[in-house]
């Protein structure tokens, strides 16, 4: 009788789930989610938990992002394949939930397992890191006087990115009895309360059973599932309205065992592959036998150990936080298709429906760092993301009335704005500089200057256009950008945000410098016709560059986040912020947060951890203690970036204390951050406090070499980081006195 | 065989639909809207038009007020009793369109009857202003060869207000066939798209057929209506899902002619009569017999002469603007319940659907000096409004996080906010200050002192304890009332708007003199524990009042708008709007436009406007010339506003072309304003500008009695205002060289 060779459990690698709870539930869902760059299944139990229908409708409306209060229910399928969306009456484009296809139930006479309901005893749950498999365990005690041993375990296979693999073994322990089980594919899901599905199709064939279905947004999808049987058991198709199932009855005794191997097949039209989605789906399928089921997880594993290679980063001393990041690092590289440049990662990982499957500056910003430096041809593709959406990017311009390119706020596959609350849509003009920062980063510690003549110089000019057309001059003559929202989204509407400014300033001279780079090598003729680059664009974009608002130098002690940044009002915290372990947001209107000075995350700081070498370490210290008592940390990209600037300026206990924050963020079981996805850009901000603030490591941005200044925690002894350098793969060890090459 | 006895028609009281056109068929429903007080029905066809389906649902959601585009449909029932509310899943509390009890339709054999599709000439539609009624005639040329005579008439009672009655005169002028009709109640309609009806119930009595039901906001309607026919013909009752009906045929030869009687009763659970809505209802319908029709018509008139007799103005020389002036006076009577102190008058004056039936700060400063001086138990009510809504604006003081009380930008019955875009919402805080002038307008020209005894200093005191709490202090220590959008609504977030703070200071220092007059007359003490007013409070009013920051004196030249207002961007309006004849904002991004020198209505002007002797003559003229080139009129309030300035400064012809734009707003028929409901603020307007611009009445707020000093338009040989003035009714007659009392 055939089973998966399952690892043994290890703590550091595994993160455990200590048993149902209606409370918890919907948080391990999350934080347990499994993926394979290509689709992701949140860590729900396959046979859902009883009381909740997860095919219920509701109204989301759009909201103050920091303040939306999600569906309060402990359980939430999702099953996300990244470029599949619908269109949303108040959201707009969003991710759609797919299908539930690890559904599997089991009845013993009329009662249904159930984790709320049966009693369950000797309850395991896990996921298992080193090879993204999700295990479970226990015994179900049931009303009939069968003891079963449940065990479960399944992947999505990252060898072989359309098929999942679920293994579900039933050993009697005492007692006799018929075990009925429905195991199928589930299309009663909803997207935030809305249904997508246009068209919903079950089919079946001589050996396998499928889903077609059309989204409102006009993606294909088919799902195809077939089951191995460890016995000859009778098996039959059902369906009803949202599921089609393949049901049976296995008579089972005391020490007889059962075991039911299920794949299954996904594929849509958007796929990279191409070509018929249908006979790609069969195809699939039809390869995996009972006999080959070893083999492919094998492969699985074999992608899982490279990727580990490449990003492992190992902490002597402090287990806790090596696990942590190793959390992180998991979700980043699941949740990462480095084969489709149409996709990049959204918001949530990919591991619910927040912020509906959206992206961010986050991709930029926070993540792609640890790309960079594991998988170049990761970052590679999020960055190709960006151009590929530019066309997109051009319509938000003409949009908003401006010329060039405008990279929206809130992104999906087309690039077009999809931000449904203007006062982020329409001011959070940074991200598309941002962008232009995040290519340079990656040209420069990749060596890939070919992607800035091929790609990065279309982002490039047709950003700089958009910048020339949406300043205004002040009556000094400068430049000015009016009504900004910069990093911190608690001053909506602003004058000449410094980080935004500056971050224009940059890709402006930027764009310039790569302009006369590739003069320099004959190469920029052709681009020049191709983009049509006058000698106007030049003059403007080197004047605007030249001459926008910077209120700031290495002598100003305290950086303005923005002009008449002191008008704002000051607030007594302590008065009004009750219960810190709450958001500050929750505890005033948005009227009164947007006109005072509470940050919601690092701004001005932000800009200085991005641009080291511009400021001193005493504008470091001064400006640190200047905003980070007023700031809220209601962002979960906060945390990381003080926790990076406190361990630079010595901070030790603070840096530590920005340390746990960051970590509890998704792990804190108190705070169930999972809930609704994983906060990937913290998953990046992770990665980035050990290597950028503990290690010290200097930005591949600002640095022609790899170098590190540690400020190590006081029992951290030693921090194993690879790092890969101009395709290179180095791996470096650093410890409180400095750092070697291994 | 009786026939109500009607006017004559008279191109000076009669609004005219010059026939059906798809295009123009829903502006008509809106303009020739007929009402009295307690309830509203749009101009709407009996037999509706039949490729417009009423009870189509679609999403609407909030936007921006000044780019919303509503549904484009050639007709759109609405029946409205203001007080009869419903919840909106995104646009929250709105007026409901209750049952269309109007509704009759006729066939010939297969054919029906239907303006678009039918064979008609010799139409003929209007409105007589002089009592609210609405007459059309025609001749149908039926395909089967009979040709009839349709007249319509019908009114809401203002002697008996939840009665209407309707006549239907059908007369065959050649040919003979069979007319059926239908006559009936149609439940089939929708607000905004959304289905407010819980529970519609058709019932059927000895004489009469009724429809009850529920809304979503709690309220209860009853509709009940019976039939008088001139000749026995049988009749039966007949319903559909929507819709319940008597339903007749009748042979008609060439000459005969047949008459149908519709009577109506209306109540609803919210009615200020209170007791039992049923019994109410069959109360006033069974009162009405065929025999005392004509009575009811008679008294009816009567209401109509009276309130024409207190509130017409006439205009030797210009009949055009007269006419104009009796049509915005027929809404603003219309549109008024001087007897229910629970509703106000909602922005589309019960005409329409656009801003949902809300209550705006248009009341107090539109349309109340209408009302003060033709009206003053009516313009009474209409503070009383904001009396009873007073817990409501407590509870929004607390939502928000501040004491006291204040006042929604958009109000429903609760006063609570029911604005569902928030930069509108959160910063519009000027309406709360605004009641308060409009509360001491209201009790200087009608000399009811005991008003702010009763109920004003409940208001003024529970306002006050909010901009207490709502002001912040600058570094000079000034109080400061940051991120406020003023009446201009194209800049949403400033700080220290000058219309805001000017009107706050008055507000407050209004309210510590009001307080001191009641000490003085020793009725303090009472109102002094009743609202728990400490010296503590006392300090902080007189604080507040005396510090706030108000940037401007009789020397300043240009008033800046809000802190900082030269630092928004210029725009080139000739590049920028192609078309005057649209909103300037449908040419520019609402990102662009918030960050730009561009106003959507007069703000500094505005406030001028109501201070008049706080400004020099050079003042009124130099401000005029720096804001009304940068003014959009975007906003229906603007026009009267710049109208009334500029026949003060000796504009003439600048007078006359806003004058122009006022009457233009609803009246004309290719701007088609009036199809979403009538600008009833803009009526308001008119009034003003005749009254306070070019006869030159000095506001009763600033002056101890009614004077004049004229600015006539050239060709206007003489003006006849009456005037309510301390109780007494006058008569004032205006020409070129002054005035005299009547």
């Amino acid at each position: 009788m055939f089973t998966f060779d399952i690892n043994e459990k290890d703590d550091l690698w595994c993160i455990e789930d200590p048993g149902f709870n209606e409370d918890s539930s919907k948080y391990y869902e999350g934080l347990l989610t499994q993926g394979n760059g290509y689709m992701h299944v949140r860590g729900s139990f396959e046979e859902g938990v009883r009381s909740v229908k997860q095919d219920e409708e509701y109204d989301r409306k759009p909201a103050n992002v920091t303040l939306e209060k999600h569906k309060k229910q402990s359980s939430k399928w999702g099953t996300y394949i990244p470029g599949v969306v619908g269109k949303h009456p108040y959201l707009f484009t969003e991710i759609v939930n797919l299908p539930f296809f690890m559904a599997a139930s089991f009845a013993v006479k009329d009662e249904d397992l159930d984790m709320e309901e049966s009693d369950i005893s000797e309850y395991e749950r896990y996921l298992d890191m080193r090879d993204g498999t999700l295990v479970r365990r226990f015994v179900w005690n049931t009303k009939e006087g069968l003891k079963l041993k449940m065990e479960y375990f399944r992947f999505l296979s990252f060898a072989d990115k359309h098929l999942a693999f679920s293994e579900i073994k039933i050993t009697a322990l005492s007692g006799e009895g018929d075990l009925s089980f429905r195991s199928g594919i589930d299309a009663g899901v909803r997207t935030n309360g809305f249904n997508h599905f246009e068209n919903v199709l079950f089919t079946e064939d001589s050996d396998s059973i499928s889903v077609s279905l059309k989204t409102n947004g006009g993606n294909s999808v088919l799902m195809s599932t077939k089951l191995f049987l460890s016995d000859a058991v009778e098996t039959a198709v059902m369906q009803d309205l949202s599921r089609i199932n393949y049901i049976g009855r296995k008579h089972l005794k005391t020490g007889e065992c059962f075991v039911i191997h299920k794949v299954v097949a996904a594929n849509a039209d958007c796929d990279v592959e191409g070509g018929n989605m249908e006979a790609r789906n069969v195809s699939g399928l039809y390869a995996v036998k009972k006999e080959n089921l070893a083999d492919y997880y094998e492969a699985h594993k074999k992608v899982w150990k490279n990727k580990w290679d490449d990003a492992e980063i190992k902490i002597v001393g402090d287990e806790k936080t090596e696990k942590a990041l190793k959390f992180s690092t998991y979700h980043l590289l699941r949740a990462d298709n480095d084969e489709n440049p149409n996709v990049a990662i959204c918001a949530k990982g990919y591991a619910g429906e927040a912020y509906c499957g959206r992206y961010f500056w986050d991709t930029e910003i926070n993540m792609l760092p640890f790309f960079i430096h594991t998988n170049p041809q990761g970052a590679k593709n999020l960055l190709m993301f960006r151009y590929n959406t530019l066309a997109g990017a051009k319509r938000n311009a003409r949009a908003y009335g401006y010329k060039g390119a405008r990279f929206p706020w809130e992104s999906s596959v087309s690039g077009e704005e999809e931000c449904a609350c203007w006062q982020y849509a329409d001011h959070e003009i940074h991200v598309t500089a941002d962008i232009v920062y995040a290519i340079m980063h990656y040209v420069k510690a990749t060596g890939d200057r070919d992607f800035i003549k091929n790609y990065g110089i279309d982002i490039m000019v047709e950003t700089a256009r958009y910048w020339v057309d949406r300043v205004d001059k002040d009556m000094k003559g400068r430049y000015v950008l009016l009504s900004v929202m910069g990093p911190d989204e608690y001053l909506p509407m602003t004058n000449n945000n410094a980080y935004t400014n500056h971050m224009v300033k940059f890709a402006l001279d930027t764009t310039v410098s790569c302009i006369e780079e590739l003069k320099e090598k004959g190469e920029f003729d052709e681009i020049k016709s191709r983009l049509n680059i006058t000698d106007e664009d030049m003059e403007a974009f080197k004047d605007v560059a030249a001459n926008i608002k910077i209120s700031f130098n290495k002598d100003t002690e305290i950086i303005l986040q923005c002009d008449g940044f002191y008008d704002f009002a000051d607030l007594d915290f302590s008065r009004i912020w009750k219960d810190r372990s709450r958001c500050f947001g929750e505890f005033i209107s948005q009227e009164k947060n947007y006109r005072s000075k509470a940050l919601k995350q690092a701004d001005v700081l932000e800009m200085m951890m991005l641009f080291p070498d511009e400021f001193t370490r005493q504008q470091f210290i001064s400006n640190y203690d200047y905003y980070e008592p007023i700031t809220t940390h209601d962002s979960s990209l906060s945390a990381a970036v003080h926790g990076i600037i406190a361990a630079r300026i010595g901070r030790d206990d603070v840096a530590m204390d920005f340390l746990k924050r960051v970590i509890d963020i998704d792990l804190s079981a108190d705070k169930k951050g999972a809930e609704e996805g994983i906060h990937i850009a913290n998953c990046g901000g992770l990665w980035q406090m050990v290597v950028y603030g503990f290690a010290g490591m200097k930005s591949g941005m600002w640095s022609d070499e790899v170098t590190f200044a540690p400020n190590l925690p006081e029992k951290w002894q030693q921090v194993i980081i690879p790092i890969n350098w101009h395709g290179e793969k180095k791996r470096y060890v650093i410890d409180k006195n400095g750092f070697e090459l291994r």
